[in-house]
């Protein structure tokens, strides 16, 4: 993407479309866009439009903080975080670093998450910065770039809406994982939460730049591809260089509460040109593999992602219903999570599936794939 | 106790006493009194021993912070703390809340925590107070003078062996409970941990004062009564206005490890003049209700302790061994208790026993204990 045409201003036609851009990139998770929407869209009317940081804006020596939501996606629908429990813990982190912040962002553009640093960012007049550190969503603290190239998740700042809070210094993001997920849990299965704090330099050095910009133009050409009544997947597929994997009629699919997360599996029977077929989708928050008699179609860390085969709309881990039409997309991670460190970090045998990781290109090119 | 002999300073002598003595008021928990006695004992002959401040000493503005261990008593044994992992959150403490602790206080006279703070005091030449939350061990953190008469428990600061740590502040001693007994089992089962900062004014109001000394005196008494060759068991009761609920022997003991806790039920059978009966011991941590025929002799909050039938040394959850032969003995627990919300902080329906709570002076007078 060109720089020239990046984001320099939030307003609620650009969060319309981030939000669904972001439920894209989430690969089903990442909190639910349609809250981080309504919040950010509230903020924006108190307070003015955002203005968007590119990296290269940054200065090196600033303190950027990604601020964002904990816990199973799930919970968030029914328990709606106030733009006070959002801020808090960046009131922690200056508290503890003893410094204001100079910008926020977000720690995932996938889902709600890319939404909620709005809310920040709104309402103490600071600029949100054009990237994240996943490229997507991930379930667990540690599945950032800022982890992948050794910098300290710490101090970690947490908030719920009932006034409980917590500032943890964690000698690494695994270990920010175990505490912050166990506190969540206790929370009520979602949470405010500030970690990874960064200079300006650390994060051009290590986020993924443009994402915001990215979800943005995810978003806009769904609808333009419905105002011109074009087929929206395929124009989606086309600018995003992604893969139709499947497209199926969901006929089964489970999902559970377990350790602050959403997890389960759905199953999708072919329709069209897969017919007599059916493919499986795991997910943990996300969705993390897709097969099709016991072969993978997709892998994390490449991103897996549900689209409405008739409108193109992203559909999340907890909005996917029995009967629902859609197409299995698959879409390449950003290249920081094909490293070794990247797929042991966020890889298929991270999360139990027993299989190695293989490039969507790769497997898309031996056939598994429909173009 | 006349005021008149209350310690005013500890030395290696009164470690090892204490440490008996808070065995006995641990009612079997509290952490491991011998791992505790240890690390006392090192610090004070590393610092010089450790000057005791009675309540009536302290100044009404200073800041008394209780030092102590939470966690399961099972894991305290293998992974014993260090000094610098105790003081830490005593450290935080002073951080947040911008000025030096004046004195340290345990926050249970029960067991290892008893002890605990006598490292903080001696590695900081600060003194520790006579006096403790409890006047004996309980299992959550609530369960504190401090929290019936509405102390807030936060900050809150906690660390483990590693290097993490966190700094909380919760709405109540009931979150604390649920958010540090989370961390606490991420942490690895135990975590040293500082809660209820406190006044001089506040601690003279509302701890349970001289219970150190306390602790000291049950411990000479069983040294005293071996010397003389007296009944230990005998000696102690007299000393501690305390009954002799059951004589027996451990024929079957279950203890498990659940949710932070070392949770379990014993059982003895009777010997003596209680042949042929068999009493229920239940515990969570500490030893909470016993029972005969499934009918009460003593019930939390008042003690129930175990002593061994010969040498009248107390027996932990941890150290009871099948066919250990014991007298389950009875103490009056601190009136504080015996409030209504004393009872329903820590009396038997807390912690799911389907029955009232009866004072054990009364149960004993139906002809329960055998005094």
């Amino acid at each position: 993407m060109n720089k020239a045409t990046r984001l320099t201003e939030l307003d609620e036609q650009a969060i319309e479309y981030i939000a669904i851009g972001a439920a894209v990139l989430g690969t089903g998770g990442g909190g639910d866009p349609h809250v981080g929407k309504l919040m950010a869209m509230e903020a924006i009317r108190k307070f003015g439009p955002v203005r968007i940081a590119q990296l290269e804006e940054l200065d090196d020596e600033g303190l950027i903080v990604p601020v964002s939501m904990i816990g199973a996606p799930t919970v968030m629908l029914e328990k709606i975080p106030s733009a006070d429990q959002l801020t808090k813990p960046l009131d922690l982190m200056e508290r503890e670093l003893g410094r204001k912040v100079d910008a926020v962002m977000p720690i995932e553009v996938g889902g709600g998450n890319s939404l909620v640093p709005v809310i920040a960012a709104a309402q103490r007049g600071i600029p949100l910065v054009d990237a994240d550190a996943m490229g997507r969503a991930f379930p667990e603290s540690q599945m950032v770039t800022f982890h992948l190239e050794g910098i300290p998740c710490s101090p970690v700042a947490m908030a719920d809406e009932r006034g409980n809070s917590a500032l943890m210094h964690t000698i690494d993001g695994v270990w920010e994982e175990r505490m912050a997920r166990a506190l969540t849990v206790e929370m009520g299965g979602s949470a405010s939460i500030c970690d990874y704090p960064v200079s300006g330099a650390q994060v051009k050095q290590s986020a993924i730049g443009g994402t915001l910009t990215l979800a943005y133009e995810i978003g806009r050409t769904l609808f333009e591809a419905k105002k011109q009544k074009l087929n929206p997947v395929r124009e989606l597929l086309t600018k995003l260089s992604g893969y139709a994997l499947f497209h199926g009629k969901a006929v089964d699919i489970r999902r559970r509460m377990d350790g602050g997360f959403t997890r389960g599996e759905a199953v999708f029977e072919g329709t069209g040109e897969n017919k007599g077929k059916s493919l499986r989708l795991f997910f943990q928050n996300e969705f993390l593999l897709a097969t099709v008699d016991d072969q993978p179609l997709a892998i994390t860390p490449d991103l897996i992602t549900l689209l409405d085969q008739d409108t193109g709309m992203p559909v999340t881990t907890e909005n996917l219903k029995y009967g629902a039409r859609v197409t299995v997309a698959g879409l390449p991670c950003d290249d920081k999570w094909r490293t070794p460190i990247g797929i042991e970090t966020a890889g298929p045998r991270y999360f139990g599936y027993d299989f190695d990781y293989v490039p969507i290109e790769t497997l898309a090119a031996k056939g598994g794939a429909v173009k």
